[in-house]
């Protein structure tokens, strides 16, 4: 089902791609995950794509398509991020000018990261798709050939080099699992897949808040709402063509996640495998926490697609994941205007175990003349532990609670 | 110079030691960083060993020193962290059972950690000190064999290995950077370079907290304080005695850095090389960044020693760090009580391409009356454009001004 707008492309084109490429990408590792394959149940392997030197793959599609472009002529790309960097990235190499289009309020380390890589940013839009509008008219104004996220045979061809990559590296994989929003990488992966020795099942992963192409491939009206998203990198409203038409062939499904998921599967890649990944790079292992019945005993490479995460957003991440697995608490204490009942306080939290690492003392919390109101965060060994905690403080007469976050 | 107590091990030593225990051990990758390479103006190489199992070099020297222990007798050691994970592992590994005495102010994921891989954790002591004192009673009570950390010659030959593997990774490496803590990792590379076909420069790195091997090697006496420091895996008061002759025979100088680097070094690792780094690991890189003329045109490996740091630590660094920089601000509004007074200061900064995460009205801090003041954080492209806005501001006649952290 092929249309002249977008012809879709075919494992040739992937193959091809592989030898276009190969010499100007990284080949990155593909490990097993002893600790991740334990708590999942499958067979757990890691692509560490996230360590391609512009942070994410979007570098095999840009580099395949940038290859076709006439030298001399300049090359213009819309892209809040990755594809930004490949577009920047491999034009430099080749000796092509390249000029993105962001929206204005991208985060500041991805448009100087871009500038840093020898491309032009615009800022210009406010959100991806007015970008994408003012690019195409940058595009005719400047005579800038237009280099597409995803619906671009030539650069999909170049994201499944990754699926090769994989089949490659260990030729007994049964399933590949990657992030998809356009579905240009998810669509690469498949056809790559689709000639190896033995069947590979293919899957594809999204956010609750953008599960626009999985509710394609099922046929169903979406009742999602967008917004703000963890996995930015797949927080895309309208799939491409290419992508639905070859994840409607392949038979590829596509698996829902939660955001909430997303963070902890951020927060168990930094803390077990010392790796930084950004949301729509965590959202495969994401989709093994929650959806460990369709994993169970196979043989699993996760695509870790990209590491560019905000540290910002990285260290609000680990913070709320410690929240949530009961590790750092706010502790809301009553305290009697008494003297001494601080160093109490402090000295039953100390016995019990627990560390005490911020304190507000809210002095117009008050609920009356005789008390005041003390807010601490604790360090605790899990939920239980903090539990704990607040039962010594109430056998000890002080009114105490867990507060949530 | 040997003594009876503590042998000095030779280069045969961590020869053998490789052969011992190459199969149960992780051969990390140690792979260039352009980046990093292009900041430090020195050839950059990274020898990623906090992608070992337990997430540090340590299982190197405890499983070397393991095989020697009688199967069936028990193993006692003492270690706040890497060590006692090290032992853990390979303990269990061999059918060995383990016991590790940890000070009893320990972070809980270490702890939780060491008891996962199959040791019996005993807290015991305020520091490591006094937990060593509690371990060697111990051993002495229970017959456990007591595996020290650094000052034994097995495990020095163990850590050894680490420098062999790189050189044979990359044998014209011309520079080996490791921090130093009792100097059993850093004596091991020395001996192991010391083999090279070509003269190789090994050095150490330490806190400006915890300088004591550099102030040994030198022979000038400490007016160090010790105390906090995020490089905890280093934080050694006395150095090992193995340590202190193996590096002085091989004249390997030891380099002081400032914690501050070392954060920035934490920092630059997670969002350069997507990898967690604790601080002890990252300390090489502090030295490229405080000493760049010892390393501008050489071949550099920098050891990652070890990826356990307290998720809640690397959180306060990665803010630190975007603070430092400039990307993340404490601003102080005071606000006159005029109605929009708000609108218009978010109107400001908003038109000035800054982002407000925070925003915290304090009444107590009123100046008056008719005012109140606004605490507000916001992320901005570096310090320079932080100053446009409170510039802004000030050109609307509001006052306004950055706060230090």
């Amino acid at each position: 089902m092929s249309t002249n707008a977008h012809p879709i492309p075919t494992l040739a084109d992937v193959l091809r791609a592989r030898e276009r490429i190969r010499d100007a990408l990284t080949l990155t590792p593909l490990t097993f995950s002893q600790t991740l394959s334990e708590i999942t149940g499958a067979r757990v392997y890691l692509k560490f794509e996230n360590l391609q030197f512009t942070g994410s793959f979007k570098g095999r599609g840009a580099r395949n398509r940038l290859l076709d472009v006439t030298p001399g002529r300049g090359v213009i790309a819309m892209s809040a991020g990755n594809h930004a960097q490949g577009v920047a990235h491999h034009a430099a190499l080749l000796g092509l000018a390249s000029t993105i289009v962001m929206p204005a309020n991208t985060p500041f380390t991805k448009v100087a990261r871009t500038r840093a890589l020898g491309a032009t940013v615009e800022l210009a839009g406010r959100d991806v798709m007015e970008s994408a509008v003012r690019a195409r008219e940058l595009a005719q104004e400047r005579g800038l050939e237009f280099i597409h996220p995803f619906d671009d045979p030539v650069v999909v061809a170049g994201q499944g080099t990754l699926g090769l990559e994989m089949l490659e590296q260990r030729p007994s994989l049964d399933t590949l699992v990657a992030s998809v929003g356009g579905g240009g990488l998810l669509s690469g992966i498949a056809l790559a897949a689709s000639g190896h020795t033995h069947p590979v099942r293919v899957l594809g992963v999204q956010s609750e808040r953008y599960p626009f192409m999985a509710d394609h491939l099922h046929g169903r009206a979406s009742s999602a709402v967008a917004g703000s998203t963890v996995a930015d990198g797949i927080a895309v409203t309208q799939p491409g063509v290419i992508g639905r038409t070859v994840l409607a062939e392949q038979g590829v499904d596509v698996l829902v996640v939660k955001e909430a998921t997303i963070e902890r599967a951020i927060a168990m890649l930094l803390e077990i495998e010392k790796t930084v990944v950004e949301g729509a790079g965590a959202a495969p292992l994401a989709a093994c926490l929650e959806h460990p019945e369709v994993f169970a005993g196979r043989e699993v490479a996760l695509v870790l697609s990209g590491g560019n995460i905000d540290p910002r957003t990285l260290a609000v991440v680990t913070l709320r994941g410690l929240a949530n697995q009961g590790r750092l608490n706010r502790v809301r204490v009553e305290l009697d205007d008494i003297p001494g009942r601080l160093a109490l306080v402090a000295t039953i939290i100390a016995e019990a175990g627990a560390n005490v690492v911020q304190v507000d003392h809210d002095g117009l919390g008050s609920k009356g003349a005789r008390s005041t109101v003390l807010d601490l965060r604790i360090d605790t060994l899990d939920a239980a532990h903090a539990r704990q905690v607040i039962d010594r403080l109430h056998a000890a007469g002080i009114r105490a609670d867990l507060l949530p976050w």
